[in-house]
């Protein structure tokens, strides 16, 4: 089925997907007088009193922003904010569809890090949450932990723990299927931007051992060039056995292969050079690392991808509209660690796995109710 | 009626007024699978190829941001942007119900005019036009100036030029009633804000020459202490009888009040010092300058206010929701004076105005389509 045209054509047709709702009714001079002045007014000089009152006077509580810098969309790369609205706008309506948050998708034109640290900064009074999305690393690293620091409301950037949380679930449940301990697996992770190094990071909190993470230059290792310093903190902590080389160096012997990088990297003979009955993660976007049915013929126990026509989708829209239902609900200002494992538990937790359905479907509004209670 | 506890409740009971809705149908997989990934990276392409293609596969065209640092909201002042929003939600239902389109309230939290205007440039690839709002003069001057060159979306400062269309389309129609040429009318205006001085530029465009505006320390005057470099203009350009002095001596023997100023400035005895038959629009919001009943009572021939709940009411929302329907569907960049003067025009001639009638009801959805018109 060819999804570029009909995607095309479906936005032509609707000029974007989201749009504005009234609540309320404005049918009369007495519905304006309510909305609009006179009455508004006293809304206002109320909440100038007292601020927390727009939590409850004000669409707040219900409101996040989608905040982009167009450099790291899905896996196609710095296109842009204006090329980011489309992946936004399908954020807004899978929040709104599944988890019923107003997500409003500000695509923006700075890819300064200050710049887009004061940026999120200066909306604060508007918004509930932030949700940063495809902000290229390092970058995204940094604007994370300072905007966790210095802003009150919470901030998830979904590339990063988004994806974690989900990749998480999904091997938990791969081990449930594969009868196998998630400690004792020999994991490579192919990619070491955003999402590879939060995964790893996440992996890491869980207690896996054997971690090889790979960037497009190959192996991190100790002592190598070309690393930023985010890498160099993870070439202390993982790659134990001081591999070097590439892919091809590193899928051998290895128990699963986590991808977020780029299209087709994975060739069959590296899945038939790992161990028996290998895991393959291949969640590069719109084109995964390997098609999961060259993966399977390769030997692979269980393949799965972040797009939602092929069995096993692992994909971010699993975790974000729940977690943030939580975070709004239950006023939680930080996404700890603690949090994105609980998440992942209850997210596993949905359904009785198997080999062709790691996961609860996309469309499955228990994952939302359970990820949501996970955060409380 | 006590709007203002009403509006409390209605407020509370919504939690705000806006929300976000989907546009497109999100049911199964083969949904996700055009709205999100793998389909909408090819929409992303599309645009990372070509930019203008934003304004048809996204629902940029369609959608405005409300911009406001929450410095000037209605009368009541600088309450902070949290307190801004329940006006600007008001004016997102608004812009939705009579005109169709998106406006998206962003309450920023810097007062900084080269902020302020850095923003809004960080967020034109996600809009198709930007309502500054409530942001204190003299900053708001300088803001829509800047931003009217540095901008390839149109910008419009509603408090500024907003009022000044809908007092221009009001005066219009009030010389029709009186049989008055507006050229030969003495007019006076309290408030030299951003209002103020908007309304002042579009009266003299159109040959007011008999003008005389003040501020809170009087009337302006060549040669005043305490005056802004846009005051400074102005009295050059006004007061040609040069007069001094406070609104009592400004207001006597004068045709027109104009107030965009503050509660209960206008006494009965100011209104019977002036002109006979004068007309008095008294628009400080929430309450008027002078009661519409007191000021009937001292002689005025017809007066009018910014509220729904008096008769004549002269507010902004007779006009921005058209205007920027007409911007956003005929691609015009810039709001001239001549687009100005046409929508004035145009807004008074949706109806045959009387003495308690000079404007088409704000809920009349006919100004929207002239006004759109009249852009064009």
């Amino acid at each position: 089925m060819d999804y570029s045209k009909k995607a095309i054509v479906l936005h032509k047709k609707n000029r974007g997907k989201i749009e504005i709702k009234s609540k309320i009714k404005l049918e009369n001079k007495n519905d304006l007088s309510l909305a609009y002045t006179p009455g508004v007014a006293a809304v206002s000089s109320a909440i100038g009193k007292d601020k927390k009152l727009s939590w409850q006077l004000t669409n707040r509580a219900n409101q996040v922003a989608i905040v982009t810098d167009g450099t790291a969309i899905l896996g196609l790369g710095d296109l842009g904010p204006e090329a980011a609205m489309p992946v936004m706008e399908g954020k807004s309506v899978i929040f709104k569809e599944f988890a019923g948050v107003d997500a409003i998708p500000l695509c923006i034109n700075t890819t300064e890090t200050e710049e887009i640290i004061k940026f999120c900064k200066q909306i604060e009074p508007s918004f509930g949450g932030i949700n940063l999305e495809d902000i290229s690393a390092p970058r995204c690293f940094e604007i994370l932990a300072r905007l966790e620091n210095e802003l009150e409301i919470p901030v998830f950037h979904d590339d990063q723990d988004g994806t974690a949380i989900v990749v998480l679930a999904a091997l938990i449940n791969a081990c449930k299927v594969m009868g196998r301990a998630m400690k004792e697996l020999k994991i490579v992770i192919n990619g070491a931007g955003a999402a590879g190094l939060a995964i790893a990071r996440l992996l890491l909190a869980v207690g896996v051992s054997d971690l090889v993470i790979l960037d497009s230059q190959g192996i991190i290792c100790q002592g190598r060039a070309n690393m930023n310093p985010v890498k160099c903190e993870f070439a202390l902590k993982t790659n134990q056995r001081k591999m070097q080389g590439g892919l091809v160096e590193a899928i051998k012997g290895a128990d699963v292969f986590i991808g977020v990088s780029q299209a087709n990297l994975v060739k069959p003979e590296m899945v038939k050079s790992m161990a028996p009955k290998p895991i393959i993660f291949a969640m590069a976007n719109p084109t995964p690392e390997i098609e999961p049915r060259l993966a399977l013929k390769a030997g692979a126990a269980i393949v799965g991808t972040g797009r939602s026509d092929f069995p096993n989708q692992i994909n971010n829209s699993l975790v974000f509209p729940g977690l943030f239902r939580g975070l709004l609900d239950h006023k939680v200002r930080r996404v700890t660690t603690a949090i994105k494992i609980k998440a992942a538990l209850a997210l596993a937790g949905v359904i009785k796995p198997t080999k062709n359905q790691l996961l609860p479907l996309t469309t499955d509004k228990r994952a939302v109710k359970v990820i949501a209670k996970a955060v409380k």
